[in-house]
């Protein structure tokens, strides 16, 4: 069976909130030869999220406030890319900057569409082990955080538990335990 | 270390795509006091994806095509809520609708935030165990997909392989293998 991707015939800006989102109207042609003249594109920015293992194998995760939640959530270090920036030095920067450390091994877990149908960037995900410190930290992120150490027996029960809230970091932590799981 | 939520102090709508997307500007306060008056807001359906597993323990995905990447992908079952509808009952309509399958044990994987900052709707992922065919598929999704059965070994060999291409897809497999691998 062979897949045909859909063809863009064109597309126009209908919304624009700079480099936060961007909202476009796209036509569509499907392999069918049917036409959608009006299917809403999301230009967001690229992601980065980061597990990162300290080289006494505690991962460092922080306890913050994300506007999608009115609760509390544990999450991973993260960050948009800068323009032009590379996913791997985008997040080799977010963890200099969240935490002050740095790692000296990283594995990319893969990178993803947010949103199938709608685009709204590409999380890049990595794993950042024998993570050490190196400065203080200094982000200039709008949300309060508290910065945790956890073993990885806490991590694996926060998972289950629900206790990431926002759907690339529930991600970014289950394939890392994929990967170590395998590594052990 | 007390960790506030974000207040939302005026919301308006500022693009309209029916139950598609929804573009609200925010006016927000942050717990510092500081306001910010232009925060974007994405309203996107809710939506579900399922990992099923037949009773002779082999998954079912499709090979798909999606309009974020021109690459063919692996897939779950997936769909958005319909109105007022409840995430399990989505679930289960999805799977029957694609497959023509119907699942003894439904096991939630969670619920998550798409984007932690722009909201883009709720992720509900499940894992189905005890699938078995009931009826043809009656699908009516505008994507040309291959239902595959494949065992634990291709799916963990997919997934690091970087072969599921969109977020809540590697997602919903990553919690899935981990919650059997659990359970053996």
């Amino acid at each position: 069976m062979t897949l045909k991707p859909w063809k863009t015939l064109a597309r126009a800006k209908v919304l624009d909130y700079g480099k936060w989102l961007v909202i476009e109207k796209h036509t569509i042609e499907l392999p069918d030869g049917r036409i959608i003249d009006d299917w809403p594109w999301v230009i967001s920015p690229d992601y980065i999220n980061v597990i990162a293992v300290t080289e006494d194998r505690r991962f460092m995760l922080f306890r913050q406030v994300k506007y999608c939640t009115d609760e509390t959530s544990l999450a991973p270090v993260g960050g948009y890319l800068d323009p032009n920036e590379n996913a791997l030095d985008a997040a080799k920067r977010e963890l200099f900057e969240e935490t002050g450390y740095e790692a000296a091994d990283w594995i990319s877990l893969g990178q993803y569409c947010v949103d199938g149908n709608r685009g709204a960037g590409t999380a890049y995900l990595f794993l950042a082990q024998g993570a050490h410190q190196v400065a203080e930290p200094d982000a200039d992120d709008l949300e309060e955080q508290e910065l945790l150490f956890l073993d990885q027996a806490e991590v694996e029960q926060a998972l289950l538990g629900g206790e990431f809230k926002v759907l690339s970091w529930a991600t970014t932590v289950a394939l890392a335990l994929r990967v170590l799981d395998k590594a052990r």
